[in-house]
């Protein structure tokens, strides 16, 4: 399986990887992608993940019907730095653009939260959608975790469920500009809908420790605001 | 004119500033945006630009039909620090979203390339209607200077056209990560098509001064190294 890049293999997510040695058969829609997207060929390897650290080497042995493969190699990968992303509603199609990118960047979470002025909602908000546009970033960024979206919440429960620690950003205009990396193990970052926070929710944030950051010079849409900040978090590893 | 946001003007695009004191009739297009989107009063200000440094405040007259204004400031902002982003083919309509997100970050040129494995095509590489997106990303962030959008060219012809000095920057994987912020008053970032650049262009680009640098320890689809450069570079401001 190649991807038309370089020849590298590309990513296949699997819901569990098994053990050396046994036999599979992909999921329709991974089998599609390996046997006619990438028209892989029996005798090729592949890489897949559970999306949960599992990395697992797959030799194809059957591409005719649905794709068959025996795994030869199982291993984990250990959690690094993470970044999780308290996001305000963007607006709708946006929502996609936001979680793939998200995705590809290798943000750990993502806290949706409905605010004063914008909800979580229509097609583009649906966690099932949500999630395959993840899985989707996840194999084109040939990680081995996958992007976690967490149930729509209020930003006071929202808050509740971070973890204690690590550095919070408060994507804003007027705050400061960072100065060098995000190193922390858990760096947090909160960006408004695109209608905004209110006071009230700015207070609740920077009661709980959240620092304005600024990330350009003109003002972001909030799923721009969401992406520069992640590549700002992603060049820290 | 007041965003959803915080009461704080948008910004409309005209194509020559006028004089102070002279009335202008809006387009329709900054007449329907001022007036049916925004609801905007007779007596209200708003600010525009002609994308050129150019900077006015307007007084809104007449809003029943085409819009009517009078022009009571102008100023012009210099061009500060400048990002050029030399970019090959995103996949379809992602070319619609890097436009965007570019002009909202503040990148000064986008150079679409055509490589020897992807063309620049169809209705979403069209010039007119990127610049209709770039436009639509201005009067997002409030700029002063609209992002300009080359003639799609070859590589070499796009490297003969750069700037002398600054640093060059190519977007890779296995490149180092940058030290500090990019604080030069020309920056140039170069990303390949979804399929990659060939060695020989990799050459041409490593010849002309372009260095490797990794943006986010996975994979990234074009348009989003493309979108992670320019937050990088725009974090140096």
């Amino acid at each position: 399986m190649r991807s038309r890049a370089d020849g590298t293999p590309g990513r296949v997510l699997l819901a569990t990887l098994a053990e050396p040695g046994a036999e599979i058969v992909l999921p329709d829609d991974e089998s599609h992608y390996v046997t006619r997207v990438c028209r892989a060929r029996p005798g090729e390897t592949l890489t897949a993940t559970d999306g949960r650290g599992g990395v697992a080497r797959l030799r194809l042995l059957e591409t005719r019907a649905a794709a068959r493969a025996r795994v030869e190699e199982v291993r984990r990968e250990a959690r690094g730095r993470e970044a999780w992303l308290l996001c305000g509603a963007p607006e709708g199609p946006r929502a996609d653009w936001l979680v793939e990118k998200l995705a590809e960047l290798g943000v750990a979470r993502l806290l949706p939260v409905d605010t004063a002025r914008a909800r979580w909602q229509g097609a583009h908000a649906r966690p099932d959608r949500l999630r395959r546009v993840a899985e989707a970033g996840l194999r084109q960024s040939r990680r081995a975790w996958l992007l976690g979206i967490e149930t729509v919440a209020g930003l006071d429960a929202a808050l509740a469920g971070l973890p204690a620690g690590g550095s919070r950003w408060l994507a804003d205009p007027d705050g400061i500009r960072p100065r060098g990396a995000a190193s922390e193990r858990v760096c947090v970052g909160a960006v408004g809908p695109a209608e905004g926070f209110t006071t009230a929710e700015r207070a609740s944030l920077e009661a709980c420790g959240f620092a304005a950051m600024s990330l350009a010079d003109g003002r972001l849409r909030c799923e721009t605001a969401a992406i520069a900040w992640a590549s700002w978090w992603a060049l820290g590893a």
